[in-house]
């Protein structure tokens, strides 16, 4: 998917919402348990009841992987039914030297049709720029990440003066451009969106964190968003898991729709 | 497999070889193409002609995931075919927050059973420590990368004066031990081994690079190696397709011979 189509989408829907679908066996409903394909019948069920709420859906690859080959046959299920006009998103976090690299990008933009996947940046260029090289796909790189451990290397001091993801967010820039490459900047730092959203002002960010990890969806669209929106808000175990039982449909769609109320009031402003 | 018994292995066999299985369908002998699981024939000739001259196999995740759920297949018969007495290293540079991380650390360790999977290091400590919770299982850190790409991040000087590469080698010393905890340390610096093996005296590297990617092994041996070796030494390609023809098995078994003879100069002085 291309961007224009993907900011023709966000403003259709008023909502940059992202659904993680970061499904755990362990944790759908019972009523799920005899089915021949469990993830994927769920996954179904989710999509089906938040498709009109969200412009991407991301699943996780260590979900999927963890199962083994049942669970890629559930992921490549789940990309399937996922509608055509929704971005999907692989959250993989691969990269490798380059001939490797060019077979991750295969994996996920070949072998399946994933619009994005995300990428680790600690190889440099050449682990990055092998996913440049599809038309309309994209490579998302971890800029700055939700997580307790971001704190370990991405926002260690440069003798630049500059925080290592600064460093990234800039030198990454140069390998691609607003139409393929998109950051990773955790929400649950949204006091540093602003700074962030100066050094890349055109990329698109996908921002995970909101929810189960603690970032808020009102304070995210303050700071991050620019003139197309510009970001992918992601929530993964706040919505597909916001109810166990029966009623597990309406409380996922319960929940992404209270997200998508909040982003309308500062899309189309 | 625990630490004495890699040892062991080591100075039976003289040799801290790894032989990385990078297999691409496009590159295997065409006797090959007519099997129903090429990838695994192959790997299987590859183990055949090589598994005493070496004591570690590093299948390359990106190239079996690249061919989907077949590639996965082949990727489980190749890691069963390999001997119990010979260290299994899922190449796969995973990584994410801890509940994913959990997830790519049972896809590795329970759902298959490799002895150590290959970790980037960016998003920090608990991207990485939920590899550390398995026992006599290792996970191996990047540290710096054999490609040219590892001197856009990981060779900056931090304000403290260190090399981010450095500072990660210090730092998630602290999450694990000698026991559990190894580092990638590229081939190709080899005017930095002996500054690295400083700094992490007693664990073991994983130094990728030799061969295809310039590096040479007496060099390494020379400047890497601690009082247990402490090194596991990879080639991939220039074993695995020294021969395209009906003589690869011959060609193959040569390559390593002729680096584990370099290595066998080193091993038990």
């Amino acid at each position: 998917m291309n961007r224009q189509k993907l900011i023709e989408q966000i403003q259709a829907k008023k909502s940059c919402l992202c659904i993680g679908l970061d499904t755990d066996i362990h944790r759908i409903p019972s009523q799920f348990k005899s089915s021949s394909d469990p993830v994927f019948e769920f996954n179904k069920a989710i999509i089906d009841a938040t498709h009109d709420l969200c412009v991407a859906y991301k699943p996780n690859i260590a979900f999927y992987e963890s199962m083994g080959i049942s669970g890629w046959k559930s992921l490549e299920k789940t990309l399937d039914y996922i509608p055509d006009d929704i971005f999907t998103i692989a959250d993989a976090k691969r990269g490798d030297i380059l001939n490797t690299s060019t077979m991750y990008a295969k994996t996920y933009f070949e072998y399946m049709d994933f619009d994005a996947v995300t990428v680790a940046p600690y190889m440099g260029k050449d682990s990055v720029t092998p996913f440049l090289e599809f038309t309309d796909k994209w490579v998302i790189v971890l800029g700055l990440t939700s997580n307790e451990g971001s704190a370990d290397f991405q926002q260690l001091q440069l003798n630049s003066g500059e925080m290592l993801y600064e460093k990234v967010i800039k030198t990454v820039q140069q390998w691609g451009n607003p139409d393929n490459l998109m950051f990773v900047i955790g929400a649950t730092r949204h006091e540093m969106l602003a700074d962030i959203r100066s050094i890349a002002p055109d990329h698109f960010f996908l921002i995970p964190g909101v929810g189960a990890q603690g970032g808020d969806v009102e304070q995210v669209m303050l700071n991050g968003r620019n003139n197309d929106v510009g970001m992918l808000i992601n929530s993964s175990r706040n919505i597909i898991y916001a109810g166990t039982g029966h009623d597990f449909q309406e409380m996922a769609r319960s929940s992404a729709l209270s997200i998508q109320h909040t982003m309308a009031g500062y899309i189309g402003m």
